[in-house]
Parts: structure tokens; C-alpha cells; sequence
């Protein structure tokens, strides 16, 4: 049975250019980047053609990326590295509450330190109000951090709007980029951001490298400490290999984004339209500002593991939430935060397309949607 | 010209083996192992299988074995978890003063949060006296964490014995393998350890990749929080495609150790008998317990960098310290601890052997040793 993937938020399969040009990196350039002779060399230079690649393409100086080893890394050393290089101006932070795990659970942990954190509500469409933002910071407030867009929904937020706010109150900011860098433009200046965070694997690099953008001047401390690699803010020996993959990754995506985003949105609405024609299903997330290849929905009277179960078996691939909380049996934290019931979140769905992603594939899904639907709301049990 | 290549401790070319399996899981099996559908459950399935052989190599349990980006997070994970969630308990840290910067940095950053970390003295071999670490033992020490090898000198510590005296009196104890995983016998059981970190280039696997080993039953706190991936102490969508190359290339090293040990300490005893017999040449580091392909020596009366810098020229890749300092022009803090003045630390090279290493490797340095040495001892200014 052939696969349809429509999980794309989750991961992305690498573009055969980036393996390529990965693969010389193994054991062809292979020397440690902080190695002084020839073979440490030519590591460092392929590492700093591929800083000054992801530079160009976010608008950022080259000393302002700083490479890690995903979009976990990033959050936890944004929000802990301004956390505790600040402190002395502040101990609070705001952040929305439909934030990754990797923010909320930094986030927890830095309470148990003694900070202080405002989790923002949402609208039903998942959209943070800049003027919640504004009238949460105090005299206290170091940083700011809210996603570029969401993981489940796809609602893109007002970034640009709130980075205006942090810059006049004289606020760090940070957005959370790993859903949009590749699929929408991600300019730091822009944005008006201090910190931005990405992940090479949700663009169609490899798993296993991300990067923190850091403007200059910001006062951060590192999250692994030890040498004095990436300017002393993340220590470890590089991973040449993966961050070249990314830069290639980042090309691509800038060669590609115009064609696939028009395709992709082509996708959305009729895989948004098929689905909502079954009767019974809501689309959540922002109708207007959302990703391209974001479909979430509701299913009224199906529970989505159910769901998920039935569409395993018809060979789609799809999710009910993020990927990273997918063992996890609580509902949606995202869903909820936007008003959803327990219930109502436990029946969604998410699917998301990309590049891979063929008019086939969505009637594929469509064929079978109706009676997986039929089928699970006729199991539906809602307290289970 | 060709380059020879003496610098195997500060990384090691993947293995042709480690290479040919990783490439499927790029953008074959590229699913997110979290994803609950067919193509996350194959990588999920690729990762435990890793996990497992990892955890049979080292005599742990499969869910001992946690993932990391490398040797420098596992560090940090060690230390910054055992502490935060053992504060309750004390907090009192020892740690011998040559570890890796990983680890000592780690401390820095521990004490400016209030912790106390006693900094052991080696002898002149850099070796760390077991005696010492049990008298620095009090009912406030939470941690004891001293390296299985060091990375400079190539000294092998007494981490059994140490192991033993934390056991008996219920302090944890931490070991960085990173420098011995693949090279020596390391089994978690034997060293009687409750953690222990290992990276994976440093045995010809991909770099990016590492793996802390935890005992069952010893509480820590995460690095990177956020999702619920690997056993919730390391969040991040998982390295798949270097994960298992992490876990063949602990295959390789398990199926190549005795023939490629006895082969190095062969050539070891070779390099270093040439070195010696240039004159004013002295052997750093432990003359029995020490790594196979280990040679650090102090050269009388010349520069470090300039030696290195004549190398570099000849094609040969050595190094004068660990990779991970070598842009800071301190004297190594090993050397230093080790009662060498630091002008006889700035005087010193390490040259590291490994899988590739032939006899006509060793013999063309030490073709062009004497004539470098003569020309850097003209050239030598102690006051630089």
C-alpha cells in the first residue's frame, strides 16, 4: 500500500540536494571546525559559507546565527539564556499559552528558579493580541516570546506588531520560527525580533540542527556550556555535516517557496472544502492568516485516535496535535487555549501538506474520509 | 600534499559502515519517530534499535540510554540535572580539575546558581587519586564527576575504584567517556557508575550525536525541556539518521578494538621513542594507563604554535591542546594542573592516532620532527 503523508509539520523527508551535498561531510571534510590545521579548516570554512547562507536568508548578520542541534535547543537557550543573564533587570516573562512544549515546559522549569510568567490567552483562532502583549509587560519584564506560527492550527501570528511593542518598552523579543522558516518569509528585521528559532528538518534538511538567531548586543547565556564554539553561546563540536545541509536546505526553500506556496494553499482549500463538505466538520485555526499547508479540523462525534487508527489502516499518515506531544493522552493545550472543549479537541485532526504533496493525495483522503468518519462517530464513545 | 592526520581525539572520519546506513534515513525512513502512523513507527523502530545496541555495548538497560547532540549536552545534562533536582539533598559538586571544558564550565555556571564545587588535584600524571576524592566528600555532596580518560594527556583514571567509594557513600557518579567509548573497555557496570556521556564522532560516527546514560532510578532534571521525547529527559525531535549511525559505528569499534588497540599502542610506542630521542622532548600523561593512540609531549626551549604552525606546513594535522580551546590562548588548564609551568604547557603538542594511522604516518613525522624542532627552538621567544 502506498503512504499518503500529510504530516509534514511534524518532519520533512531531506531534498536529495541537501543529502548530497551532506554526504562529503562524513568522512571526505571531516576535521573539527576548531581544529587550527588544514582539515579543521576546511570544516570551518564550509561551517561559515553555510552561517553566512542562513544569514542572508533571514536578514541577519553572520555573527548573529548561532547553530544548534534543533528547535528544542533554540527555545530552551532563548528563554533561559535571557532568563538568566537578565535577571538582575527583571524576573518576568510573557509568552502565549499556545506555545510549543519546548517554551511552556522552559517556561515551568524557570518558575521553579524563581521567575515569574504570564501565559497569554488566545482567540478562537489561535491569534495573540498585540495589545494583551502590551498590557502584560510591567517594569519587570525581560522577555517576550511568541511563535511565528502555530504548530497545530497554522495561525500566523502578528510578530511584526508585537516586536514593535518589545522594541518601544525596550523588551527582548523572541519568536519561535520552526513552523515557518521555508514556507512563509522570515526576515528578522522585519519581524522587529531580538531572537528567532528554527529547525532545519521542518524545511527538508536533516533532523538534528536548528539555529538561534541572537541580534547583537542581546545579553544571553549559553545553555550547554563548555567551549568556546558558536561565539561562546553553544558549546560542542559543531555538526558540519547538518548545519550544511541546513544552509543547502535554506537555499532550496528560497528557490522553491513562491511555486510551492501557491500550490500548497491550492491544496489547503480543497482538502479544507472536501472535509467541511462531510458536514459535521469545523476548521480550526485563523481562515485568513495561516499556513499553506494547514488543515485542522474538528470532527464532530469521532474521536481522533479513532480517527488516526482507521486512516493507519487506509494508509494516511496524519496527526492529532504536535508530534512531540503525540504520547501524551492529554487533549490538545492548543485547542483549549482557543476555547475548544476537552471533547471537541480530542476529535480533531491535524494534516499538513508539503512539497511531496499531490492533487492525488488529497482525493485519496477524500475518498476515504467519509466513511472513516461514519465509522468512528458510529464507535464514538466521549468518555473514554 | 598530503595530509597526515594526528589529530584523531579531536575528531575521527565516519566509518564507511556508519555512512551507508545513515543515508536511508534521511529521506527514506524520515518519519518523526513521535508520529504515531507507519512512517513514524519505522524510524521510532530504527531508534530503538540503536538504543538497544548502544545499551548492550555499554552493559545498560535499553531505557538507560538517552540521546543527546553530543558529548558537551551530555556534560551539561549530567551536572545541571543531577544538581537541580537533587538540591534538596545538597549542594556540594566535585569534580577533578582537568575535565573537559564541558564540564568544568558547567560547574561555573552551578556556582553562580549557589552550588559549591570542589575542583580536585591531579598528580604529575594527571591522574585523580581516589583517596582524594573520598575525602572530599560530605553529607552535603550530591555529585562526583571525574572523566574516564582525559582528552589532552590520554590518562586513564581509577573510575572503578572512584565509582565504588561514591556507591558506598550514595553519592552519585558521573564519568565522561567521551574519549574512551569505542577506544577501551567501557561498561557502566564495571566502572560502577550512575552516568556517563559519550559523543559519537569520536569513534567514527556522524558528529551532532551523543547519549548520556542515566541509571534506573536516579533522579535528574532535563537540559532541553519540551516534548516527552526520550523518556522526557531530553526533548527534540530525534537525530534518527545519526542515532543509528551512533549505534554502527559502536558495532565497528566493538568488532575492531583488539586488533586496532594493539596496532596503535604499537605505533603510540614507536611515535614516542622518536619524539624522545630528538632530545628535550618529555612524554605528558600517565606512562601505563593511558589511551592507545595518545602522545602529548612537552617540547624544551620551543613554541607550541609555532611547532604546529611548521606541521602545518610539512601537511601534518596535530594539535596543542583539546579542539574544543584551541582559539583561546590560555596554557592548557591539564598541562597546568599537572604542575607544568605554563611556558611548558605553551611548549606542548598532542598527537592522536586512529583507525587510519599506518606506520609511515609515524614515520614521516618523525622525518621532519627534528628539523622542525631545531627551527622553532631558534625561533623560540618564551615572553610571545
Amino acid at each position: 500500500m502506498d503512504v499518503v503523508y500529510l504530516d509534514y509539520a511534524a518532519t520533512t523527508p531531506a531534498a536529495k540536494e541537501v543529502i548530497d551535498t551532506m554526504i562529503q561531510y562524513f568522512a571526505g571534510v571531516y576535521g573539527n571546525p576548531s581544529s587550527t590545521h588544514a582539515l579543521g579548516n576546511e570544516a570551518r570554512q564550509a561551517l561559515e559559507e553555510a552561517r553566512a547562507t542562513i544569514a542572508r536568508y533571514i536578514g541577519a548578520r553572520r555573527d548573529e546565527v548561532f547553530f544548534t542541534s534543533g528547535g528544542s535547543e533554540a527555545n530552551n537557550t532563548a528563554l533561559k539564556g535571557i532568563a538568566f543573564a537578565n535577571r538582575h533587570r527583571g524576573e518576568h516573562i510573557i509568552v502565549s499559552s499556545i506555545e510549543h512544549h519546548s517554551i511552556l515546559e522552559a517556561c515551568l522549569f524557570l518558575e521553579e528558579q524563581g521567575f515569574r510568567v504570564t501565559y497569554l490567552p488566545v482567540d478562537r483562532h489561535a491569534w495573540v493580541s498585540p495589545n494583551d502583549v502590551e498590557k502584560a509587560i510591567t517594569d519587570k519584564t525581560i522577555l517576550i516570546s511568541v511563535m511565528h506560527a502555530n504548530n497545530e492550527v497554522g495561525t500566523i501570528e502578528p510578530i511584526t506588531e508585537i516586536g514593535r511593542i518589545a522594541k518601544e518598552k525596550e523588551v527582548y523579543f523572541h519568536t519561535d520560527a520552526v513552523q515557518t522558516l521555508g514556507h512563509i518569509p522570515v526576515d528578522v528585521n522585519d519581524l522587529s525580533t531580538d531572537l528567532l528559532s528554527a529547525s532545519a528538518h521542518k524545511l527538508y534538511g536533516p533532523k538534528g540542527v536548528g539555529l538561534l538567531y541572537v541580534r547583537r548586543g542581546v545579553k544571553i547565556s549559553p545553555l550547554i556550556h563548555g567551549g568556546d564554539q558558536e561565539g561562546d553561546l553553544r558549546a560542542g563540536t559543531e555538526n558540519v555535516a547538518g548545519i550544511v545541509g541546513f544552509a543547502k536546505a535554506a537555499e532550496v526553500a528560497e528557490r522553491e517557496y513562491d511555486k510551492e506556496a501557491r500550490e500548497l494553499v491550492r491544496l489547503r482549500e480543497m482538502l479544507t472544502d472536501g472535509l467541511i463538505g462531510i458536514g459535521g466538520v469545523h476548521l480550526n485555526g485563523h481562515p485568513d492568516y495561516r499556513l499553506s499547508g494547514n488543515v485542522n479540523v474538528t470532527i464532530d462525534g469521532a474521536d481522533g485516535e479513532d480517527l488516526l487508527l482507521d486512516l493507519r489502516l487506509e494508509g494516511i499518515c496524519a496527526s492529532n496535535g504536535s508530534a512531540c506531544n503525540s504520547v501524551k493522552t492529554r487533549p490538545s493545550h492548543v485547542l483549549v487555549a482557543m476555547g475548544l472543549s476537552p471533547t471537541a479537541a480530542r476529535s480533531s485532526l491535524r494534516f499538513t501538506m508539503g512539497r511531496q504533496t499531490r492533487e492525488s493525495d488529497v482525493e485519496n483522503l477524500l475518498d476515504v474520509m467519509p466513511s472513516v468518519v461514519t465509522r468512528c462517530r458510529r464507535n464514538y464513545n466521549p468518555y473514554i
